[in-house]
């Protein structure tokens, strides 16, 4: 049946909200697609719940066909298996948290690896049951701080995700990879440009994760890429390339130097060029060591200083550094911080006060850059001093490395010789080897063939489901309005009928129900007494891909087609307008047919990606 | 794709869950169907979710076909709109509530009543808009006092909820009837038996209100049925025919009589026919007038007492009470609201101390029956005395009426001559005249066609589609399992491979993938090793309406076609299986096809309520 602009429960506007800040949430909410209720939460109007109901479907199909099993979890969920996995405190204000009548405590589920995991452990208990793939599109919460773009990044969302159970690495190998494979026809059919990087492995480091980013300015992701060999990584997971140690015989010795007023790097390099020119080259930032402290705040309260040496051209990057100390947060450290740890000279810190050899006794961690062997101007941690060409691994030591340094584009690529570049992108999917992280932690264990118990190694997988829709927009709009891919579209064909004439509307409706009877859903624009200036801004603001004008050409026996994308319009006689339209939704349009033929010979169109099929 | 036995997220139970105390629990849970996570909330297993979807899907159809439109709303709701109607406090412990990191507060929607009003005066403005139908299928949160019976009353549920949206009262009877007639649709495809009763209207009173109750021993509603005329009614909404008044000239005078050790309805009785006897039929309980004092616990917190007076020969119903006093609670009168109330004499209250004209004040309602000139024995307010001729309308006055006594098999039907029956059923549905309530609260408003500003009324129209799944089951199982209506199975045939001949794994497979290619979904039990008894167990238990069994028998041809709901079983040459199942699937087998013919006579079969099309 098809919906009728008249009746259709959709209000367009013609202002911005005022709360908009990217164009995907300005023209969902202008288009009538999603309604906000409060920060972060939407209603799903008709036409927007189309769209998310057809990325829910892609999504299932393709999981479906790698063998991917679908249930569905509550979202209200018990707080004693995320106590046994350590979720419930590391999740501090990033998750709902509510009790029932009787006081016990519940969660929202921001992700369900515990209930994945406890769910296959009451079911399953042998390799012979194994490997499994597991999947749910749900509703998932999370308390966003800072919650933004509509349904860009809700507090209340959709996500798909899936848990993949196998024996042993080379099962997950397989399990990672049918998933990867999935995510790549999922994105393609999705119909945006995407890149898949290298990222965080997390806690359990080695595994190996992806993600799949929507390449997108508003994106708040940044990654890297390598234009000469296609690596490509989330900037949180750019492994610095490690310089080869220098040796450490016949290195000059370290002394320490007045630098009165230098606490910052600029200072400081210009007092060296001036007190101490080097005859090969100007100091440079890049030859000083910059040690920055932090605080972290942990999950159970606790805080716990932490320094950072990295090269002074660099700043740390507050993103790598928060991946790298998950799920502690980093805060400033406070002049209160600085008072309760006098040896901390401000602006003149050095390694002689960090590390657990140093007067304070603070964790020190060190860029991977600062290799054995490579010498550094550093803070004298007394006022106005400096020390010049203290050497790593013989004048001082920390207590390991961290990727906290900025990266930035022109920076070596880890991988090959070439540079890299940076863009920003929107997280879309993720895949992930978790490894026995959940299993260990719930004892999720199979009998092995030889009848041992073994634990069982997982992978996870998580694709945004409403975040997708904002996603799309983002990525397929102009200035008039939104322009669906043809399998996200909440109908196929916009029927606008224009003018005062009933056999207008007559013709309208007999267009639009030709069009289903072949399986093509249809908007007709039915409403009396608005003009058609209205009428052709709402279709190109709701962005169906094709739009049929029926108007005063009807006369002639001819009504228009017109495509949204290119916004292209042609006229086509009133008998042939529904299959040429057929064979276009359905991709099957040939050359002939799009300038004006029945598109009845069936040639397969040049729409690529987007080509949709005619069941949609 | 054909679902596989021996890699489907599923395990058979052989023993019943230690909780489950309906059939429908039980099995659900021994099939794998659901899982419980924690008290009313739980798991949704691939099987499950799929009859899950069956029941979302027949709502659905039966909704977009009246022209309901389909939206989604948030189940994470703020504080603010519920408090404009009073339901943040009403809803006392019933609902989840929360706070964010920031503190504002939120619920999880326990209906949406307020989410559909502001949104179509969001969007909405003019009588032009309406009428208008908008519905959602949504998961819900209730915390409930007794979660029970599995997903027959949980905590997280699915509910479809709808609201119409009418200038006028006209408007609502039509949407109103639209709806109704849905949902005869809906139930009659669920395949489940179903009464439709009068139901409770709440506070707007004299609006239509009607409930689809499921007729099942383990309901909890109970409801009456007129044999003969039909009626039929919730216990709750029962209103009882009410005698026409007595003249009170000539009634003789009320005189109060010792009766010592008569607190109870039957000491009083034996006292009067021991002392008092009357020449025309012994005193018996309906003569005497109990005053029952409960206490109301508001949801602002505040309590008050209210005195109910009934025919002694009946007791005051909670669940009627309870639904008369609604929002507040009906709490116990304790020995301490006793003393603080000293004018009532326990075992010996009567009119004089109650009502406003009353000694105490308290808030007074009598029984229907109580008309005007109808005499009574009842409490004098003293110890051990009773006052005799008590008459309505002249000795005592009341502040009103109210329905709270119990309803009995055989009272007067209060529409025909006939006497009430009794029975128990499960709300399924609920269609109710909800008028202005909450369009006066939230000040929705459209312009009429003068130009003036008026209300808008609403219906609203609510299934339990989780609900639904344990109410088929529990109408369709015997001691074996589960048998699924046909539209409701997971799968629509069950192809068990048994033996250890290879040739009859290959031959379920094939024959799987042709139901399959026929748009008939199947799962394959391809286990090796596990026995044919286990076998049959599970697809008795799973309870897949056919069963085909491919065994011994395929060396001569032959495989064995079960009906689950008849357990018959017929052979069925090899070659024909499909077909025949296919048309069986279909609801075109002919007589001849369900004796071994090919069903490709096209008839339709008497299937009736559960036939379905080929494309569930």
């Amino acid at each position: 049946m098809a919906l009728h602009m008249s009746s259709l429960f959709l209000r367009t506007l013609r202002e911005d909200p005022a709360d908009a800040e990217v164009p995907s949430h300005r023209l969902l909410v202008r288009a009538g697609y999603v309604r906000r209720v409060s920060p972060g939460i939407y209603t799903w109007l008709p036409l927007g719940l189309r769209v998310l109901r057809n990325v829910e479907r892609i999504v299932r199909e393709e999981m479906d066909a790698i063998g991917a099993q679908e249930l569905l979890f509550p979202a209200l969920l018990p707080k004693e298996p995320f106590e046994a996995t350590g979720r419930w405190t590391e999740y501090g204000d990033n998750i709902f948290r509510l009790h029932d009548r009787k006081g016990a405590e519940y969660l929202l589920g921001p992700t369900h690896e515990e209930m994945f995991t406890l769910t296959v452990k009451d079911l399953f208990s042998s390799y012979k049951d194994l490997p499994l793939s597991i999947y749910q599109i749900q509703t998932k919460y999370r308390d966003e701080a800072r919650p933004r773009a509509g349904v860009l990044r809700g507090r209340e969302f959709v996500m798909k995700d899936s848990y993949s159970f196998d024996v042993d690495e080379a099962g997950l190998d397989k399990s990672y990879q049918a998933h990867r494979d999935a995510y790549v026809r999922i994105f393609d059919r999705l119909g945006f440009h995407y890149v898949i990087v290298e990222a965080m492995a997390g806690a359990m480091g080695g595994s190996k994760s992806e993600e799949f980013l929507a390449t997108a300015e508003v994106g708040e992701d940044t990654y890297v890429h390598c234009a000469s060999c296609g690596y490509a990584a989330n900037v949180e997971a750019v492994r610095v390339p490690t310089p080869d140690p220098v040796p450490l015989d016949g290195l000059a010795a370290a002394h320490v130097e007045d630098t009165p007023d230098t606490p910052t790097i600029e200072t400081l390099v210009a007092h060296l060029n001036e007190r101490f020119p080097r005859d090969d080259r100007p100091w440079a930032a890049g030859d000083t060591l910059k040690n920055v402290v932090v605080m972290l705040a942990h999950p159970d309260g606790t805080r716990e200083p932490l320094a950072i040496g990295v090269p002074g051209d660099r700043e740390v990057d507050e993103k790598r550094l928060g991946a790298q100390v998950e799920p502690a947060e980093v805060e400033a450290f406070t002049e209160a911080d600085f008072t309760a740890n006098a040896a901390l000279v401000k602006g003149y810190i050095g390694p002689g006060a960090l590390g657990s050899e140093g007067s304070t006794g603070i964790r020190y961690l060190l860029d991977p850059r600062v290799v054995e062997g490579t010498a550094w101007v550093t803070g004298a941690n007394e006022p106005g001093r400096h020390v010049v060409g203290l050497v790593a691994g013989r004048d001082f030591t920390a207590d390991g490395t961290i990727e906290a340094a900025e990266v930035r584009p022109g920076d070596a690529c880890p991988r090959c010789d070439g540079t890299l570049e940076a863009a920003r992108g929107i997280e879309m999917g993720h895949v992930f080897q978790l490894g026995r992280k959940y299993a260990e932690a719930l004892d999720l264990k199979v009998l092995d063939q030889n009848g041992k118990l073994v634990t069982v190694v997982m992978g996870s997988y998580g694709v945004g489901v409403s975040r997708a829709v904002a996603c799309v927009a983002e990525g397929n709009h102009d200035e008039l309005g939104l322009v669906w891919p043809r399998e996200l579209s909440p109908v196929d064909v916009h029927v606008v009928a224009t003018g005062k004439d009933e056999e207008v509307f007559v013709k309208a409706e007999e267009i639009a129900r030709e069009l289903e009877a072949h399986g093509v859903s249809a908007l007709v624009d039915d409403r009396r007494g608005v003009s058609p200036g209205v009428k052709f801004k709402d279709s190109e603001l709701i962005g169906v891909p094709t739009i049929v004008v029926v108007g005063r050409g009807l006369a002639d026996g001819q009504v228009e087609v017109k495509d949204r994308r290119t916004n292209e319009r042609r006229s086509v006689a009133v008998d042939d307008v529904v299959p040429t339209v057929v064979a276009e939704v359905r991709g099957t349009a040939s050359v002939a047919g799009v300038s004006g033929g029945t598109g009845d010979t069936g040639d397969t169109g040049a729409t690529g990606a987007t080509a949709t099929d005619g069941e949609a």
